[in-house]
């Protein structure tokens, strides 16, 4: 819209703006018209956010994880357990097991899963460094990727890479939600559950 | 989240990001990362498109938008009738109005409506340059502004504002939205759309 009512630079920020995951086209108009409402308060610091952004942000090169120093935040971390490694596949995900704050030890992001039909095989991965790493001091591994067919595809794949370190391998529970009601499950989900109940 | 995981830089991005309309804490930080790893072909133009914007962007003197130039696009577009001001509560609705592509004329932005409770008076609104765009050549005013109680009390106050031009002035119509059924609709609407009913 709009080529003929505003500047070519408005309607720059709004075709950008809508490339960001959860906005389409109408919030990206939205959040254009409230930046440019708020144009000292939010505006301008977002554009040095992201200016910042762009030039500090680098991968980890021990974990693959994205921060701004390498290597990053949490690889430096003394007080976190060096011999637990808990195998994400995204960024997010690893951040979102920080949020539940159930990992004491260190992380290695896969950035991705093996996935034959799209062509993504184990090259594609961030997987060359990780049996280095097992091999410096690590006893425990956690699988901590989705529960996907190529989730579990990748799953299958490193344990067999990391069979002959001897470390000691596990994966996520499979089993009801907290707060969920059996009656939505699937049936993997219930026959999971069932399987791995736990003694009250 | 994320203090302690990632840099000060990333935390910002997130923190920012999650201050426009449509994004929470959650789709901010998928945000970021979806900046962060589209770095080349997002994070940095859009980072430059919202530096460009805060520098050019400038509040039209003569209609209240927004836009790179002062006048702005539609108040130097020539083909507009100019003796049609259709009078808007927000850009938003003015860019509204022109993706529907019902209006040839020119364009007066409130800036907002008159709301006693919340101390917004006529002062607080761009009324001031009203009176005399409409004494120099226009001939229809069109109330274009929000089916609310402030926007009804705006209208109201406007009107009484150019009585004494003896402009043509009138308001949209209310009615059943195109595609809406009956059934959901309140009392309001569909009292006002049988008592303004059109011959068939």
């Amino acid at each position: 819209m709009a080529e003929r009512v505003v500047g070519p630079e408005i309607e720059r920020l709004i075709q950008l703006l809508a490339r960001l995951p959860g906005l389409g086209p109408r919030s990206a108009r939205r959040a254009a018209l409230h930046l440019i409402r708020k144009r000292e308060e939010l505006l301008s610091p977002l554009a040095d956010a992201m200016r910042v952004a762009h030039e500090t942000i680098i991968t980890c090169q021990s974990c693959g994880s994205v921060d701004t120093s390498d290597p990053c935040t949490i690889c430096r971390d003394g007080r976190r357990d060096s011999t637990v490694l808990v195998i994400v596949e995204t960024v997010a995900d690893l951040w979102a097991l920080e949020r539940a704050k159930v990992v004491g030890g260190h992380y290695h992001v896969l950035g991705g899963t093996l996935s034959p039909l799209d062509g993504v095989g184990p090259k594609d991965l961030n997987l060359k460094s990780l049996l280095g790493r097992v091999h410096n001091g690590v006893k425990e591994v956690i699988i901590a990727v989705n529960a996907t067919v190529d989730g579990q595809t990748t799953a299958h794949y490193i344990t067999d890479m990391l069979r002959e370190t001897g470390v000691n391998i596990s994966r996520l529970a499979h089993g009801v939600p907290v707060g969920g009601e059996l009656d939505y499950l699937d049936e993997g989900t219930l026959a999971a559950a069932m399987r791995q109940r736990a003694p009250f």
